[in-house]
């Protein structure tokens, strides 16, 4: 006997309809023999609804008091979602985040999972039923309740997981798996059998948004294979872990995309020590996240300092660098929103400089004017036009093969 | 510095409009000096939205779902409330039912309270904050989500009101105040000043819904003033308390009506022990209540049983009560569901016989035939043709001279 802990996202439980559909799969789940424990996300839509009522009440409402009232969207999906189960026969129940033991800090809005206390999910475990966990959500110390952030209900799912050493996470969402590029750009883009967990990490981090980064790390680290696959058919879907296979495949695995970036330079910087701690420490200390860094090869001690960040910060990070422009007497500060992130993932990267030289040749042949680059091991990133990602997403596909892909 | 308790009911929070409105009325009440806990019910219409999806699940929602499911409404709006307080610079913290500590049993959907556990409230009190408690729910020793049923959100405030040792339990509604009859039926109906405890028991338990019998019997058991008042407007309202000025005032205080009752007479019962027994056990382990019963004198040993149930019970209590009927050798069983029932109450009722006299006589002035007496100390019931109710009300109104109420 198996454990097996499910996730379905919004989509998949958008309506009554699609919850008895649900219900019917982890029905069917729990007929192979297996024991399951399901994790759900809000319906689809009722997250927004009720961010716009606080926002009809409060210029800022409390983060406190925004994960309270979002911490109800899971548990009524959650409670239907057993009551649907019941209906058909299926002893389940469902728990809140609290009451699933999902123990967090106190960071409200984006908290981090300290423990798992399983007890209450282990019991109704055995005593045959199916558990539902509302995803999203946990509980403090003081039994606050707190709400994970991004990737919330992906995450709750993989912690879950690790906690009762399931056999397997499987992610339910509305595309059959994680594809070698974003199926709407790519209608050739196919789902992949297999991923590493660092592969899709990078994937996920630079834009694939089939599964949140966040959760393949927790899988990573504990070594919960995580199936993706959709609520809608039946198709086998990706399934992520760190066989060895991964290792020597030695290719591209999939290109991710992302249209959500804008760039700030800053001109004219005097390159001596501190300067970058200058600039980055107030914009964590804004909350601002910041991605890539390029800092180029220095001209008589003067050098120019790119950076990125996601669309909605700009204009927060434009205000924090500005002062800082001037204090350190740079020459300016320039800024760009119109741009778009495209990347190529796979294993091998390092030691096959031909994928790098492919990718920038691609992109050229499209003329394709590329703003900056990053790379990892296992990752070549290049910042271009937004207007362009589509046209470079479909170039790479075709330029590495993709299409051909098991 | 007082500690007051206020309740919102569900249309005084409908949308957002009426949430800042009463966060003005709450934090008003904090500006004169007082600490405040706040009890919410759920946005008006928001239970049976979330009832009808459960149904849409599942023909026999579970009860424990269910609860988890209906208490995510009243969390809805106490973390709403607490925006809108803080909004307008209050410190105002909200709190689910069992972060307030209200414990319960575990009879799901009309769970007791057993104690309130209220360590956080008053933490919460001490440090300056208004606490907007989540009403209608609290937490079994399981920690599993349960709701009180019926007048849950009166009974969360009056329970918190006296383990808190307020000076004060306030009941806002959508009526200014409990009047000397329904004024939607009689327009000359008056707001009282004050009534004791026992008399607004007769009058909520015989039909006057402005606040929950067991709120009132909680609040004459820990003797907790209960205000009910209007939150849309500034009269003064209705004070329930026990102060000796009750007692002696000896007359009429008001008049209550209810629509939903209807009658099962079983004809021709054998008059011997065991008979009320045999068809009144059956109907509570059913879980069918049993309203007024009355049992004519026997005649030859044969007596007539009538007793009255809520409409949406007579085919469930019809369908116990035939084969009982049978089985005990009785004639035959009638019902009648197009009944309502006429009650005064007012204290000196015993002493007074000239009271029952006049309901009487006013009623037979108008035609109107009494199918069914009963009386408390306190009260005189006559049950009749519900088309005749609001003549009924209206005739009684008058002829006690209740316009003429201080």
């Amino acid at each position: 006997m198996a454990l097996i802990v499910q996730k379905y996202g919004g989509t998949s439980v958008e309506d009554a309809e699609r919850i008895k559909n649900v219900a019917r799969r982890i029905a069917a789940t729990k007929d192979k023999g297996n024991q399951v424990v399901v994790v759900v996300s809000a319906m689809g839509g009722t997250t927004d609804e009720l961010i716009e009522l606080a926002y009809q009440l409060a210029e800022e409402p409390s983060a406190r008091e925004l994960d309270l009232l979002l911490s109800t969207g899971e548990i009524v999906s959650s409670t239907l979602l057993a009551m649907a189960l019941r209906d058909m026969g299926c002893e389940a129940i469902s728990l809140s985040g609290a009451q699933a033991g999902i123990q967090t800090d106190s960071a409200h809005r984006h908290a981090r999972i300290l423990k798992v206390e399983g007890k209450r999910v282990v019991k109704e475990l055995e005593a045959g039923k199916i558990v539902i966990v509302a995803g999203f959500q946990g509980v403090t110390g003081e039994m606050d309740i707190t709400t994970l952030g991004r990737g919330g209900s992906d995450t709750t799912a993989v912690a879950l997981a690790a906690s009762l050493g399931a056999s397997v996470c499987q992610i339910y969402t509305d595309v059959d798996g994680v594809h070698t590029a974003d199926p709407r750009l790519t209608p050739e883009a196919k789902p992949l059998t297999e991923i590493g967990y660092e592969e899709m990490l990078e994937l996920a981090t630079y834009g694939a948004k089939v599964v949140h980064p966040r959760a393949v790390e927790l899988g990573e680290l504990y070594d919960i294979p995580i199936l993706v696959a959709s609520s809608f058919s039946d198709t086998p879907g990706t399934l992520i872990h760190g066989g060895a296979s991964m290792e020597v495949r030695n290719k591209v695995m999939g290109i991710a995309h992302d249209l959500d970036v804008a760039k700030i330079t800053v001109v004219g910087v005097p390159d001596r020590p501190g300067i970058a701690a200058a600039i980055f420490q107030p914009l964590a200390q804004a909350g601002i996240s910041v991605d890539t860094i390029v800092q180029n090869a220095s001209i008589e001690n003067i050098t120019d300092l790119t950076f990125t960040v996601a669309k909605s910060e700009l204009a927060g990070a434009m205000r924090v660098v500005e002062p800082i422009a001037k204090q350190i007497k740079a020459r300016e500060c320039l800024s760009d929103s119109k741009l778009g992130k495209v990347s190529i993932i796979g294993t091998g990267m390092q030691n096959t400089p031909g994928y790098a030289a492919r990718m920038f040749t691609t992109l050229s042949e499209r003329g394709i004017n590329i703003q900056l680059i990053t790379t990892s091991e296992i990752r070549i990133t290049c910042i271009i036009d937004a207007a362009r990602v589509e046209d470079a997403v479909r170039a790479l596909h075709r330029a590495f093969e993709l299409e051909t892909v098991a």
